[in-house]
C-alpha cells in the first residue's frame, strides 16, 4: 500500500499538532478522526513581516467587521491542505485519494519555513485575491534568490485559487509571466489577483508580486483559467 | 552556523553515493574533498521510459559517434547539482555559498522519484536543448496531474539552462506558457528547448512539452532571458 499510516503521517507534521490524541486502531478510520493540517495557519517559522500582514488581513475579516456598511474590503481566511480533500465526496474518487501518495507541490515539504510560506486571503466580492508569501531556502534559482520556477508557481497558486472561488474546478490555460526584480531568499512579499474579466468558462485574471509596502514590484502575470469538470481528471 | 557537515550531507543523500569514504575532520575540507552528487545520472526510481531515453541521448553522444561528419544532432548530458557550485569560484562568494542553506528549487527532495526527475542534453550547436522529465508524485496539482507551476519550473529550467550555455549567467526576463493538456503524475515527457533568436543582451526561446514519442502536445511556451553579471546578484 502507497499511504502513510496516521502516526507516521502525524509524525512527519502532516497532521494538525493540536489533535495528536486518540486511538490508532484501523489506518483509514484514524486517519478521518483526525484534523488535516492546516497550512495556512502561523507557524514557528513564519518571520516577523509574515506575521504582521497575516494579523493585518486576518483583522480585517469579517467577525472583525461586523458593523461596517462597505463588505467589500473584508477578507477571509482560505484554508490550505497538502492533498486534494476538497474532492473527496466518497466512493471511488475518495479511495483513489486515500490510496495515493500525491501531494500538493507547494505544500510538499516537511521542514518548516524551508520552502513555500503562504496564506491566502479573498475578499467579500470575490474580486480580489491576496497571498502574503514568505519564500524558504529550498526555492533557489539564481544565487540567492527565489527560482522563477517557484515564483510561477505562487502566482499559479494565488490566481487558481482566485478562479476556484468563481467556479471550481478549473485548469489553468495560460500564465505569461514578466520577471521585473529578483525575489530574495528568505523574504516576504505579496501576491494580488485581481479579475480581469469571465466569458463563459474563462477566466482572465492579472497578478502582481510586490514587497509588502507595495513600492518594488517583483514580477507582473496575467493568467487564464478555464472550468472544467473533476470526473474528467479523476477517471485517468 | 546554517551548514550541514559532509556526515549529515551524505546520510541525507545530496553527496554521491560512489564516493562516501575519506575522513571527516574539519567541515570544509572535507565537503570538498567529496564530489557532489550529480542528480543528472541515473537512479533506481527512474522508470522503463525515462532509461529508455537516457540512453538514447547518450548514445548521440560525442564519444559514441566519433566518426559522423555532422555535428549537429550529437548530444551531451549536462550534469546537475542541488546548489550553485559553478558559481564557486572562491573569496567571499565561495564563503556565502559554503554557508548557505540555500539548495536548488528543482534538486530540493531527497526521495528519489518523488519529485522532479530530470536529465537535460545540449546539442553540439547549442541551437536545441532536450530534457527528459519524470514527474513525481509529490507535484500535484490537479487531482493525478502534475501542477501547472511545477510544469512552469521545468520549462523555466530546461530553457533557461539553455541560455546559460549561450552566456551565462542569465535571468529569467518573461515566460508566456500555454497549457494544452493535463500530464499525469508519474508519468515521462519530453521537454524541448530551440533557440529562437538572440538580440545583444537577450535570448528568446521556444520550448515545448510533449509525450516522448511527440504525438501529444503538453505544453507550449516562449522564454526571454536576459544575461547579467554574477557579483550583482550575490552582492545583496
Amino acid at each position: 500500500m502507497g499511504h502513510k499510516t496516521a502516526q507516521q503521517a502525524d509524525k512527519e507534521g502532516w497532521l494538525s499538532s493540536g489533535d495528536s490524541s486518540g486511538t490508532s486502531g484501523d489506518v483509514l478510520p484514524s486517519i478521518f478522526s483526525r484534523k488535516p493540517r492546516d497550512f495556512s495557519l502561523p507557524s514557528s517559522s513564519w518571520g516577523e513581516e509574515m506575521m504582521r500582514l497575516y494579523n493585518y488581513y486576518n483583522s480585517q475579516s469579517e467577525e472583525a467587521t461586523e458593523g461596517q456598511e462597505d463588505h467589500g474590503e473584508q477578507w477571509t481566511r482560505l484554508p490550505s491542505y497538502n492533498r486534494s480533500l476538497k474532492y473527496a465526496t466518497g466512493g471511488v474518487y475518495l479511495s483513489k485519494i486515500i490510496q495515493s501518495k500525491a501531494r500538493l507541490f507547494t505544500r510538499n515539504i516537511r521542514d518548516p519555513g524551508a520552502a513555500f510560506e503562504y496564506v491566502v486571503f479573498s475578499r467579500q466580492d470575490k474580486q480580489r485575491c491576496v497571498c502574503v508569501f514568505q519564500a524558504g531556502h529550498l526555492l533557489e534559482g539564481p544565487p540567492g534568490h527565489v527560482h522563477g520556477g517557484a515564483i510561477a508557481t505562487m502566482i499559479d497558486t494565488v490566481t487558481g485559487t482566485h478562479a476556484s472561488l468563481l467556479s471550481a474546478p478549473v485548469m489553468t490555460a495560460n500564465l505569461n509571466i514578466n520577471y521585473r526584480r529578483p525575489i530574495p531568499l528568505g523574504s516576504t512579499v505579496l501576491i494580488e489577483s485581481t479579475l480581469d474579466k469571465e466569458e463563459g468558462k474563462k477566466k482572465f485574471i492579472l497578478c502582481s508580486v510586490t514587497s509588502t509596502d507595495g513600492s518594488r514590484v517583483h514580477t507582473e502575470a496575467t493568467a487564464l483559467f478555464v472550468s472544467v469538470s473533476v470526473s474528467h481528471l479523476l477517471r485517468g
